[in-house]
């Protein structure tokens, strides 16, 4: 296949990871060594704000910021990777269909013409999927030559293709070892007291799942666990407070913030549905809040909730060291296909059979992967669907393995800043 | 002075810190030095769950568990001082008035004679404090001779004589860390958005504070700052909001949960007052939450609200080696002093004059200190009263300085736990 030579653009869609500018530094650093080789990238744009900022030609040069000596500048890459939450700006925006759009896309095609953009990548969930998938199909369509890859990240781990997303580990390491904190925080007391602890996941209980990991590496995790996956009971759970009190005193649940009952009703809706707030607007609590007043109403203890909320998605000061450069290596290795053909494609990490964790990337089919959820299978979870399972906790684990720090200045982690 | 030889005790009191237990390595790194020495000191306990559990003999042989080749047992020693909340476990119990229970204080003098205890350390806050002035009153009173030390502690940095609180560099530093993550998280969209987080502290605003430590060291603070020490105002709140949101579409505010207005009620009861949850019973929500009704009410964008949560007491995962530095020596020169004659003193940090920073302990008359509060000065606020000045964020800052990290096993941090 002939080398296409022409621009490059990188784009960031979607909710932040703490591991998103690890990706786009390994976009950076593969579309800045493809420069500086003379080897088919002739330039390195980024988008501001995603394809919202493209639309308005908020852009600016990665390549030439990020190059030192005719080579990536490793040092600002170091601390880009470490910054939490999408360092160009994110937006939430699914293209329109293609039917019945087409100055919308021909509009498109015209900036991408106007910069030469040749090489399309885009960071991102579902949607950001189905923005190459569309992308991919109109460029195609109307003889435009642009090689378009799609790089998963997701703290929801719930994108089907890859054996797990770039950003799930390191929202795991903040759970699994704020969940560990809290336990012991609640262990402290001998009085009888119940903390139900919300973690992010409306479908996918992949966040929720990792606050189990301590169970397996002898350290300490939170008495029940329940995920999207599996109908909420309530009887059940309140059997299963009772009896864990009869054993100790302090007793700590993590729930999905989405978890529903059998007929499909979401549980922070059901219990909290009745109260009106000081305005007169129907309150509509979390799940932990709606959890902890049930509790407080049918048990009288000592009860309470915390939400984990922003910080599960942008605590990079806790860093998987695993996820960290797996989510560069996916941004440099989609790089690295498309300057090879691949288009139209996500990168995919690949994990391979053995005892000691490994993975490799390997690019997917964008359109078998869009709008689809990959779910915690059934049989993570245990029968009477209050934990999940070791088998479970296992999986996960190595996804969090290692450590990584920031850089410091006067106490307080260094963030790299576009501005 | 003579050599008082005898067993030493210590014991935890009150809310956890993610420093507490390295003020509990510094005591037993000072008693097993003496212990090995034969210098006074001659065996020390662990009270489980405070003074509640010494009431009940609840004891275990600390001296003989950290003990290594006649020496403080280091390895342990660092696994201790960064696990978080207190490992002995803790009690919320305020002893009773001397005047009327002379039953009470005979029995515990007949317990500290059954283990021939002749030093009392204790960590913990106000009440902590208090429990050591009447130990001391009632001793000195009834010729039982022991030496009494109360060991500072609380995130709220608000004991006075101590120029800061062992515990308050550790939460400080996840505070400024947090907000400043969230910050990032906040800037990737652009739709116009205000995110309101509350910070432990309910008479004293230190903690919040910290929040704009990031400010002042060329990182990303949050844009309004709200301590209890200045009376709140919704209408200048609103315009302050509006104001900022004219410049650019995200705003970050930090609240400390105790604001109240000119007239002393707090604003979490009045704005969350008039709902009732689905049980019937009034629902209060929690400061941040309450200004979140309030601002969607009045300006009709996103709003959403984070409550730091627990997480600020007990996240010894990033913790400030300058705390855990003090924390740890606060507790060792408190033994040096007992055993050199010193009692009903609590240990003091005293900052330093001149440029760098540098502190030193000292003790001080413990009933000159308990059942106060420390407030932050009303010339650490700016004179709108939604910030503090830089002059505060740097006299803080220090206490936020150096990194030190917990050993990690499988992905997650290791606490040391006593069965």
């Amino acid at each position: 296949m002939a080398i296409l030579r022409g621009a490059a653009i990188v784009g960031q869609s979607g909710g932040p990871t703490a591991a998103i500018n690890a990706t786009l530094a390994g976009v950076i650093r593969g579309a800045v060594k493809s420069i500086c080789k003379d080897e088919g990238i002739t330039a390195l744009y980024g988008m501001r704000n995603g394809i919202e900022g493209f639309l308005e030609e908020r852009m600016i040069d990665l390549g030439e910021m990020f190059t030192s000596k005719k080579a990536p500048d490793e040092a600002k890459l170091a601390q880009l990777a470490l910054t939490p939450a999408a360092a160009l700006g994110s937006c939430r925006k699914k293209l329109p269909p293609l039917k019945g759009n087409d100055e919308y896309y021909e509009n498109l095609i015209a900036l991408f013409k106007k910069y030469d953009i040749r090489y399309f990548f885009y960071i991102g969930g579902n949607d950001s999927m189905d923005t190459a998938a569309k992308l991919g199909a109109y460029t195609r369509d109307h003889d435009y030559e642009m090689r378009i890859i799609g790089l998963p990240k997701t703290i929801d781990n719930d994108l089907v293709g890859t054996d797990h997303t770039p950003g799930y580990g390191c929202a795991a390491k903040y759970v699994a070892t704020t969940l560990q904190e809290i336990v012991r925080d609640c262990a402290v007391y001998t009085v009888p007291a119940v903390t139900i602890v919300e973690v992010m996941g409306r479908d996918a209980g992949w966040l929720t799942a990792a606050a189990a990991l301590p169970r397996v590496t002898g350290g300490y995790a939170p008495d029940l666990v329940y995920l999207p996956e599996r109908a909420f009971d309530l009887d059940f759970f309140l059997e299963d407070v009772k009896a864990l009190m009869e054993k100790k005193p302090n007793i700590v649940v993590a729930v999905s913030e989405g978890i529903r009952f059998a007929d499909g009703r979401y549980v922070c809706e059901e219990i909290s549905g009745g109260g009106v707030d000081v305005f007169g607007h129907k309150a509509l609590t979390g799940t932990g809040k709606a959890l902890e007043l049930y509790v407080k109403e049918k048990l009288g203890c000592k009860v309470r909730s915390v939400e984990l909320n922003i910080s599960q998605r942008c605590a990079s000061h806790i860093s998987s060291l695993t996820d960290i450069r797996e989510s560069e290596g996916v941004g440099e290795a989609g790089v690295v296909a498309a300057i090879g053909g691949t288009s139209v494609c996500m990168m995919a990490i690949i994990r391979e059979d053995g005892d000691t964790y490994k993975s490799h990337f390997e690019p997917l089919d964008v359109l078998a992967i869009a709008n689809q959820v990959k779910h915690v299978p059934q049989e993570f979870i245990n029968e009477r669907g209050n934990n999940v399972t070791d088998e479970c906790a296992k999986y996960i684990l190595p996804f969090t393995a290692g450590e990584i720090y920031p850089e410091y200045k006067d106490g307080l982690p260094v963030h790299f800043v576009f501005d």
